[in-house]
């Protein structure tokens, strides 16, 4: 057992390892130095203060009971010392000591470590454009950030809010800023939100409820400098040039591994410090996790360094770092890259890889996407939630689930984080003892329907097709649109589409005067029926019918509303 | 393949076996004989109609979008014919044939089958007391008795009701009913709610939950008889009388299997047709599902036959019938025993197995309680939630979580219940790769947390003592209580016990001042400060120090509150 164990980096890893490690070794002497003014904080909650869900910043660096985690606290209640504004120069792996700087006093020194752990964190992108320093443009990792940028809206009453980047903190702020009362446009260089993380269908059917939110989405443009004398005035796009007064750019995190990287400590090409499944890096004595380090996927599955920040990751990472050097070593077998956000009134999210993904990788896959509520209508409380499966057509395994909606979706990706991480089939993922009440769920789980689509799919039984291939043919005018629902529903709204109107039940009857020589999608509010009507015309002897997945519950785009 | 398809009972898994085969097997000639008037209601729904959550009863058997689910939408849309009021009186195994008996006109027949499905269901349990004819006694299994309930309570203004029986159903309509402004006592003859689902420690927490909503617990008694002359009265127990003017008998389901056993199909003793995992009975060509039939355990540790009478398994036992009938036979590992029910602002439930059951059965096993809020202190919708779980000492894995609390315990079980159905031990459990964002959970998640602190109690880190057990020992005077919160919490509320108060903070200064000759017990909160006050006791020297699992949140019995 080493004793003098020294911590680089003092927010979320870094505590965590201290604090575990302090639990099982008792003699260890351990200490964390941190660059900035305060540590152990919830980086994530930075949005909801942005929102006004809380009113005092510090509640992120606090205990749930209020009391500050603080260098005192860590001190006297972890038995760990923390050094704060100290900021680590060099690492010399060979003497087993760290350069640090004392930023208040300016002074240096060497701290000598046994054991050496970064987790130095991540830091927002800067893009290579010109304006970034400009008065009003601001970058989201710190309380600080959020702080100023809270009081300078109030202040100044800014009112025109640009943000850079549609992903997870993009989407955050986006809802913060509009909640308070600002417009919103938000610029994205990809053509679809959340890139990289949902497939695009998923994306497009998310991007809907933000518009319909009041979030104006630019999509597919580049940001070419934010335009301003001090204080920016504009954004600049290859296409346009936007108005605003605020500026947030979130255009993703790189790891911070110069430290790392300097030390000659293998670290990727795209960034991130190696590690193996007990946080190692390629020195033996040095461990790093959290935003610094790269993950693998729990099943091997995916070939490269996935960098995924996120403060549930670091806080595992800051465990089994504590477990190793104690002697007692836990494997982290990795990630599914599970990610979650809301955006007003929808949950988006994902587990396990995306259909562009295992795509790209030649795997051999099919995917289902589902649309329904998920209670039983019954309950007041029900809402629409749409789920899109993709799993694999050789095994049968989960591969990965996407969620969007109002619909609780939170509870399915977590289900299917555990079910990916443990190799579930789509059939064992379908017979899951789910808890069944109906304040809870449908009496089979949305996620098992979907899970049973799945299976009826990949036995050539359900030809579902998707809305983005739908779309594709629909516009070419390739196909036959039989919409099954009920009158009542036809009068409500329709996609915007020349179709046939023939309720479920009349099908049997009206097969006889339908076309065989010519496609057909049948379709209905989720697609259920829309099966139906496809396993029924089946019956009828017509070989090309499918129905487009998720109905117009999950149509991606605009329906036309008739009532 | 068969072509003639006898269905008998149409609620839940006769519709679904229909209506799956008839989109399997377009071919086959299915008929539905049910006894009642009317077909594929949502029976779990009847606590939500008495609540006042809707208001037309029937739309318990209409499709989401409203067209009734009768016989005539099962010609039309699913092409199965429906015969309702047609009752099954015996089975001709040899024959292949059923008699039936129309109940409208009285006249009988024999139905031939090539297939037959047992899909009978389960009826209220009748105990056999006096009384349970009288007027304003109800059993709650059908629309038409919950509404004549609430007909009966607004015409004749009933105040008192009497529920027998603490299970699902005696719970959810304990909170309708008092939703709708009566007192209600519930009577249970077991000395804690929801015996068999949940263990006593759990079922302690949760009924303080509903003592504090206002019902009356009457816990350990035996219902002997109801008193009235035509109406009830009052309800008899072996200890009291207690008057009501409405009873509630809810002392469970017993299977319909009456028709099963009287043709020689085997039955358990308890009750319960037996089925294989194709839900095949001991007849080939007859097939059971649904709440006449009982099931495996999802992974066979458990060797007796399990009824467990639930909407969602009957939906799966439909469609498992349906595929083995078509011939693609997928097999249905079981059940895990999931069970979940809201008591007003509680979640309740349970998957996998209880610590008494594995306790009967000789399984070495550890047990954990945790409890804690599951969002960040600083989300605004932050509620409490405890979380029992149950794991191997041999193996490390899952064998059941019990969740209670007004925070999210559904999503919890449903993951929970995918562990232990394939078969995951606690460590791959906490590092599932949960979705987190603030809105959503904690930055591990709870049911991480808990696995984590499974694994420090596996590893004999953590010396955790389950409330019951520390009552037990506190109340003989035999242990040292230390509360390690800090003074503002400790003037808010206090375990009524002599206790020595000595923040965390402070514990390592004043560890010299305590004796090693006593049993200590630490705790606080949540016991997380609790479980660090063992461990810095332990580092001090300290060999006879545990804490308190899930601290004054957990505490199932009186809490002395202060202010």
């Amino acid at each position: 057992m080493s004793s003098k164990v020294l911590i680089i980096g003092g927010v979320a890893c870094g505590p965590k390892a201290a604090s575990r490690l302090k639990r099982l070794r008792p003699d260890a002497e351990i200490t964390i130095i941190e660059k900035g003014k305060i540590i152990s904080y919830g980086a994530c909650g930075l949005p909801y203060y942005v929102e006004g869900l809380f009113s005092d910043v510090s509640e992120l660096n606090k205990t749930p009971i209020g009391v500050p985690r603080n260098p005192a606290f860590f001190e006297r209640v972890k038995g760990v010392k923390v050094l704060t504004q100290m900021e680590a120069l060099k690492i010399d792996p060979v003497k087993k000591a760290v350069r640090v700087k004392n930023l208040e006093t300016g002074a240096e020194e060497d701290m000598a470590y046994d054991k050496l752990v970064l987790a130095t964190g991540g830091s927002p992108s800067r893009p290579n454009i010109p304006g970034l320093d400009l008065k009003n443009v601001w970058f989201i990792s710190h309380p600080d950030h959020v702080v100023s940028l809270k009081k300078e809206v109030a202040e100044q009453g800014l009112k025109k809010a640009v943000l850079v980047g549609a992903g997870f903190i993009g989407i955050e702020m986006a809802e913060a800023l509009v909640q308070q009362g600002l417009e919103v446009t938000v610029v994205e260089m990809i053509d679809q939100i959340m890139p990289g993380v949902l497939d695009k269908d998923v994306a497009t059917f998310a991007a809907k409820h933000l518009r319909q939110k009041g979030v104006k989405l630019v999509l597919g443009e580049c940001v070419n400098g934010i335009e301003g004398k001090e204080k920016a005035t504009a954004v600049k796009t290859d296409k346009q040039t936007i108005p605003a007064d605020i500026v947030v750019i979130a255009v993703g995190t790189r790891p911070n591994d110069k430290l790392a990287r300097e030390a000659g400590i293998l670290c990727t090409k795209q960034g991130g410090v190696v590690i193996n499944e007990y946080c190692q890096t390629g020195n033996k004595d040095i461990y790093a996790g959290g935003d610094c380090a790269v993950n693998s996927y729990v099943n091997g599955s995916v070939g490269a360094f996935l960098y995924v920040p996120l403060g549930s990751t670091a806080n595992k990472h800051g465990r089994v770092i504590a477990n190793h050097i104690a002697g007692a070593p836990t494997p982290f077998k990795g990630i599914t890259c599970t990610s979650i956000v809301r955006a007003f009134d929808f949950t988006i999210g994902r587990t396990g890889l995306t259909e562009k993904q295992v795509r790209e990788l030649n795997m051999d896959i099919e995917t289902f996407t589902w649309a329904g509520p998920d209670l039983p209508h019954y309950m007041r409380d029900h809402k629409p939630l749409v789920i899109k499966m993709i799993a694999s057509r050789r095994d049968r395994k989960l591969i990965g689930v996407q969620v969007a909606g109002p619909g609780n979706g939170a509870k399915r990706l977590d289900v299917a984080a555990g079910m990916i991480s443990m190799g579930g089939t789509v059939d064992q993922l379908a017979d899951v003892d789910f808890a069944y009440a109906p304040p809870y769920s449908t009496a089979l789980d949305p996620l098992a329907t979907c899970a049973h689509m799945m299976t009826n799919k990949l036995d050539g039984i359900a030809k579902g097709v998707s809305a983005f291939e739908a779309k594709k043919r629909m516009d070419k005018g390739e196909v036959l649109l039989i919409d099954v629902r009920t009158p009542a529903e036809f009068e409500t709204n329709q996609l915007p589409y020349d179709v046939l109107h023939i309720p479920l039940g009349a099908l049997r009857g009206k097969a006889a005067e339908l076309p065989k020589d010519k496609d057909i999608m049948a379709f209905c509010k989720i697609s259920l029926r829309g099966y139906e009507a496809q396993r029924i015309l089946n019956a009828a002897g017509f070989d090309r019918v499918q129905f487009i997945e998720g109905g117009i519950v999950g149509w991606p785009f605009e329906v036309k509303t008739l009532k």
